[in-house]
């Protein structure tokens, strides 16, 4: 294990940053008491929202958002990540440190596929409060808030827990070849406007990152997307490379490969749901 | 009073905070031009938002919220509340400072469940800025947000209006007992999961503070709850004691009686809304 | 061009503030992400949210929401904003300094509302970064963050790119004078309370601003209001001045023709959409 404590990147140069992703929703306050309990911690820490709209319980999809986002943001940066449908079980609580930020939350995969991508990382498991102070509905609150903050305020992650092996992994995002130029994925994720974001990445095309299952140039004029009851036969740029109201392939921002409607909602217009399959095939 | 004055728990040490809570949703820059005004008036200020959702209106259920997310925040804390159908009459402005933190809005008892909790306090009515600045529809932006600012910057409350007694309460949550070991109330609050939260509390497991009409210890295995047409005959610790898709009562982590569903939504199974009745039954 | 450098305002005094507006939603970690950009170009800019749910690529509805809010904010804040359906095309990526703010975001009128309140303003082409780092979906986190962050930073706006002139701008909003006395326009927006915002403004009654078409005092015992099939024959001060549930017209905060229902929704009690016609008659 190489990497620098966290504490280095951030004493006297930095202010603390926590960058906050949930299923929590913003109807009630548990996010904002969740970063009033940060502000008691760590004074002065800024909080970025990823999103609180992760689908409730869906621990899959909040990997997916949080390793599409990590890469944004200073190395010095603490993401606390509460998707935890064994919230008061024996599900274990831990804390994360890597060369590209440190993961605070439940040990149910959430931080899998970030982990993936790094060449290495320490982890612990998080010695719990006190059990009067500790919720068994709300840890955010009474275990992951805390230790986050003690993070970004420097504290080093040894001080937090005891290191920790073998963490639990997501389900795989399923990619299937029934032949060597088809690939069969799913849709793992709609965004606001009604895109639809597949599984199936790689493709490498102004991204930093190549991802996933895919590998070598694909030339967009020789693939055919079959999504629903569309058939794509060309993979665009950009979504205003085709005719407003019309459907298109593209690859994401994040690498992906995506449907969408030019000014429309693929979605919509495809009925389309998560888990739904796509077929590529490259001619 | 003996509240040592707002200014010295911040000056030099900690960031001004002001946490905030509306009706405003978030679809129009209303609140974040609140957070301008604060900028102007308090520069460096850190925002932390509780809810924007509250129920267009709903005095009441603000007040819940209010008083369910206050106490986690540091002391230094700027509560600003705007839940106000009474904008532009001739209800009250007021700021209130307390050892848990300043709070500012109407008077209209947004804030009444809060200060049942202070030992004391010390309210102001807002003098108001020159009538050509104050605007009849919105002065969460013109009056509240640059007096919380002004607080949050060390301001001492006395110079921000004239003291104030007999603020306005919110009616109180209604809870009979009917006989000795059976007590009724209503549901107070719908979460973003769907789990009902009622006003029936104070069991005091794992809570920091016992609430509520019930006193004393409760066997949670010989507890009935009655909501709708269910009936559930023990009070679980956590989501995960029961299968999925199970309906069940715990305590909140607010330490209020609630109904949930193990990963689903309770309020969508029970056809529940806010104002229904919930009967709990000791044996 | 005599506005002081942006930088001017900002180095050693106040915090780097840039407040953001988008039809980003919230469901996705798009706008998070933009804020960890802004952090690893401008560590410690404080971000304000405005609003991420402009209606998708409403160019006109973005650019009134901006100009409603950017009158409240410090003059050093950057505003960035990204209502883009030609992202990936050849519109142009622009910064603007003027003296009562910078807006950074796409060369589509998103902006011009404003500018139209400005004396004078320099505005440059953003130069892009290299090929590899933009995407053609993405701009926001790729070119726009980065830029509203140098600027925040200090960085002086002339070094971002080349200046700029000719500015694209948003379809002028019509307002028809059939008669000396009377006055057509349309719904330009629907608030979150259901409140129904109007083109037609400029009464000037307690506002800093007067603005639109209309001219000179307007007796609100003469001034009838025609819209659905509702006419209102006087104008309000605030909401509270009619019956609970009354439908009313008013000057809204903003200084434009406003229809609400005290404690109720406008939208959905007159059954009113963007864009339907509104008529005011100057008794």
């Amino acid at each position: 294990m190489t990497l620098p404590p966290l504490s280095s990147f951030i004493h006297g140069v930095h202010p603390p940053l926590i960058a906050l992703l949930t299923d929590f929703g913003t109807r009630d306050p548990y996010v904002g008491i969740m970063k009033g309990v940060i502000a008691v911690h760590c004074p002065g820490a800024i909080c970025i929202d990823l999103t609180h709209e992760v689908a409730p319980q869906n621990v899959t999809q909040g990997a997916y958002l949080l390793r599409s986002a990590y890469r944004y943001f200073p190395p010095y940066t603490v993401f606390l990540g509460v998707v935890d449908p064994g919230v008061g079980t024996a599900r274990r609580a831990i804390a994360i440190q890597t060369g590209r930020g440190a993961f605070v939350g439940p040990d149910n995969g959430l931080f899998s596929l970030v982990l993936a991508e790094q060449e290495s990382y320490l982890a612990v498991e998080l010695r719990p409060p006190d059990r009067a102070r500790l919720s068994d509905t709300f840890q955010g609150r009474d275990l992951f808030a805390p230790a986050a903050a003690d993070l970004a305020g420097g504290l080093p992650i040894t001080q937090l827990g005891t290191p920790l092996r073998d963490l639990v992994q997501v389900p795989p995002l399923r990619i299937d070849q029934p032949q060597p130029n088809v690939f069969e994925g799913e849709v793992i994720h709609i965004d606001h406007f009604g895109n639809v974001i597949t599984n199936l990445g790689g493709f490498g095309w102004n991204q930093d990152r190549l991802e996933g299952a895919l590998v070598g140039a694909i030339d967009p004029q020789h693939t055919w997307v079959y999504i629903g009851q569309e058939k794509l036969e060309t993979i665009h740029r950009t979504y205003g490379e085709s005719a407003v109201g019309a459907v298109l392939a593209l690859i994401s921002s994040d690498g992906q490969l995506e449907i969408a409607v030019n000014q429309g909602s693929a979605a919509e217009v495809l009925k389309v749901h998560l888990g739904d399959r796509v077929r590529l095939e490259i001619r």
